[in-house]
């Protein structure tokens, strides 16, 4: 094979340099649910198409890549079936597995597969990549690691502030400046109820968004293009003029849906949730935001997104509470609550901004020149002791001219470059060269520990 | 869907319980990787079957997982392709990517592919999981882990010394008894060479290797019996018998292997890492194993392999030198050397020895009793200051019946448990439960912080 080799489009290769940025984001990410109780699980990058199928409408079922069956896939298909050119009959005969397009869907797939052994609440995390066949473009790819965390079995709202608290705590350790927006689908329900337009709530959501950009006249005629009888425009009034703090905007929601059960639910829960947050020293901004209403059918309350203040690309963590996915599975009744991280778009902020800890574009701190066999021999143990202090060093394996020996530490970024020749030997001590600022001196081992530590 | 959900047979599911004890394996892996300069590189999970297919021969290509292609995939086919049910001619047309197999392929891959951007001598690490068709049964798993690590472009000896004291460090981390078995292919190559017997190598290093068990007699007949003639079994008669010391037997092979020049080489290059060896402290043994052969076609150089004393599993590491690998993607003659961990034969080790450190069974270390709405609130900020200070804690979201609150702590292994009743609130304290012996004591939050620290 001569052609240059290459990777399916839509992947990507990741490089020492963005792995240990990477895995910045993810030790931040893990540190932080640990602190708050979550357990990790991971489930098979394969599943069964039965579990994966109908879980994100037809158009979800597109994006799922297909394993063929192994062995000989068409020995158990009569001629007949084989000639079948009809995808939807012969695509299940040849394939019957796939690969997860999410952590949600296998998630609530393990919970009622290991019902009998899961302590309920329970509150896992996890970080595994997911699989899209989808259309690659800038920021879109074909396989993506998603970053997973959820409680299982309890209704109370103090999973909620958890989850707000999680964020917070994420991104302020990420330097990232961010606003958490939430809703809650039950005070959309509500103002659909009161508008008698509940299939419109998405439609009606989206246009008031724009509120800012194109004013409230603009917002009416759109809304009436869509089809939203003028009576209902005119019931809207009031909350597309919704100002004030968030308890004012609550205030005043409360009178609009009096007469919604569900739409005074959803207030109260976000009143207890506000009630939570200000009284924990909570750093991020939490906005109640109406318009926010997220695509996935399967929310039933609390919907939440943050967003970067200093550099827009869209939603960097996002979720919220479902009443029934586990039912899909066998378990219905079972509410939940997660978030999941998007670590391509916290990468892009944190590079964008140059947020990035220093640190993490070191790797080996200390390397030793290499000037052949004898003094190999000689540094050997030295570099053990200096490992021993939990150092990161190396020694060049051959002994190859000092400057190409240099030219490696200097594009490995490495910090301090040790020499030992024939001197330093019988002097018993090493020459240490500061490779940033170029100054040299000499020191014995264990000033050169303690220099480094 | 009311059919219980499960997973394709040979993957698994891991459960918080197995993910710690697994994170504890690959922290351990990876710190020492680092500790020795090796930098993290990850590849995606599909590759161009172009890229896979050809490696490890046609049983390789079996083991195969291959991905249908997205979208219409019959749509470029003629009629008579479709109806073509030869799968060799069939399935390059409805699949282009794979699964990976292994590490190593989409490595080398991965070298050729970044040549330019790569500082040679280039030392890396990799760690993520892979697929094979293969039938599964007990401890052989359809996707699993490989911990790799490699060095690309040095000849060094240095290199297969490096990765000894890293297997040395690894296993004296987790308390692993073991023995690192050592041989050459160069060796090997040179008793062929001797002997006259290049094609039968394996058969014979294979019959050797039962020496301990059958005995000297039976070995020569065995030898016999795959086709060896008495002459060349004559000739072996010292290599069979050689014993003493490392040094010892490698003084009575160059005897034997005086005039095979290729031998001779392996006796300097297992000379030299036997002195660079005994110059440094390593714990674990380290043994010359001419019985030693390994199946892998592409190993030229220094091969090793792991075991554990205490529980005979196989091998739990393992790996060598390999000269043209990059060569098969288009850059030729780079030499590299690498082992890899067994991460479930390891977990397999450290379960049944029981030496899993205990505090990998820990996960929350503290839980708050929930007895309301008034003390969740009083709660909240004290649990704030106590993950501040780094202590994993969590608060049960709902005030249920103590009883039910407790035999979650329980479960989920909860070192202690605090309750904040109306006395407590008064006084300004937290009374503390030991759930290990049981004791209680009332302590303010700074007190709390010191004791769990």
């Amino acid at each position: 094979m001569t052609k240059k080799p290459s990777i399916p489009k839509g992947t990507r290769d990741f490089s020492p340099a963005e792995m240990i940025r990477r895995d910045f984001i993810f030790d931040t990410i893990k540190e932080v649910f640990k602190l708050y109780g979550y357990l990790p699980v991971e489930t098979p990058a394969m599943e069964t198409l039965s579990t994966l199928t109908g879980k994100c409408g037809e158009e979800g079922d597109k994006l799922l890549f297909k394993i063929l069956n192994s062995g000989d896939y068409l020995s158990k298909l009569s001629s007949e079936e084989i000639q079948n050119t009809n995808l939807n009959k012969l695509t299940p005969r040849i394939s019957e597995k796939g690969l997860r397009f999410d952590l949600t869907v296998p998630f609530a797939r393990y919970v009622v597969q290991h019902k009998n052994d899961i302590t309920f609440p329970f509150k896992r995390y996890q970080i595994q990549p997911v699989w899209r066949a989808d259309r690659p473009q800038k920021g879109r790819y074909r396989e993506f690691y998603q970053c997973d965390v959820d409680v299982i079995g309890s209704d109370s709202i103090l999973n909620e502030v958890e989850l707000v608290q999680i964020i917070d705590q994420i991104f302020s350790r990420m330097a990232i400046n961010s606003v958490i927006k939430i809703n809650n689908r039950k005070i959309l329900s509500g103002i659909a109820e009161i508008i008698g337009e509940a299939d419109k709530i998405v439609d009606i959501t989206v246009t008031i968004d724009k509120l800012d950009r194109i004013g409230i006249e603009q917002i009416n005629e759109e809304l009436a293009s869509k089809g939203i009888p003028l009576m209902a425009i005119a019931q809207l009034q009031p909350i597309i003029g919704l100002s004030g703090t968030t308890d004012e905007k609550l205030t005043q929601l409360k009178k609009i849906l009096q007469n919604s059960k569900i739409g005074l639910e959803g207030i109260d829960e976000m009143e207890m949730i506000f009630d939570f947050i200000n009284n924990l020293s909570i750093k991020t901004d939490v906005e109640l935001d109406l318009t926010l209403a997220r695509g996935l059918d399967y929310y039933t309350g609390v919907i939440i997104e943050v967003i970067s203040k200093d550099y827009k690309i869209g939603s960097i963590c996002g979720g919220g509470r479902y009443d029934d996915l586990a039912g899909v599975f066998g378990l219905p009744g079972v509410s939940g609550v997660g978030i999941s991280f998007g670590a391509d778009r916290i990468y892009d902020v944190l590079d964008h901004l140059d947020l990035f800890p220093k640190d993490t574009i070191a790797t080996t701190k200390l390397m030793f020149v290499n000037f052949g066999r004898k003094e190999e021999k000689y540094c050997l143990p030295i570099l053990a002791m200096i490992r021993g202090a939990g150092i990161s060093s190396e020694i060049y394996p051959e002994p190859a001219k000092i400057k190409k020996q240099m030219i490696y530490a200097n594009q490995k970024k490495i910090s301090f470059v040790a020499l030992i020749g024939e001197n330093e030997i019988n002097e018993g001590v090493i020459t240490i060269k500061n490779m940033i600022n170029g100054e040299q001196k000499k020191m014995t081992v264990e000033e050169l520990i303690i220099e480094l530590k």
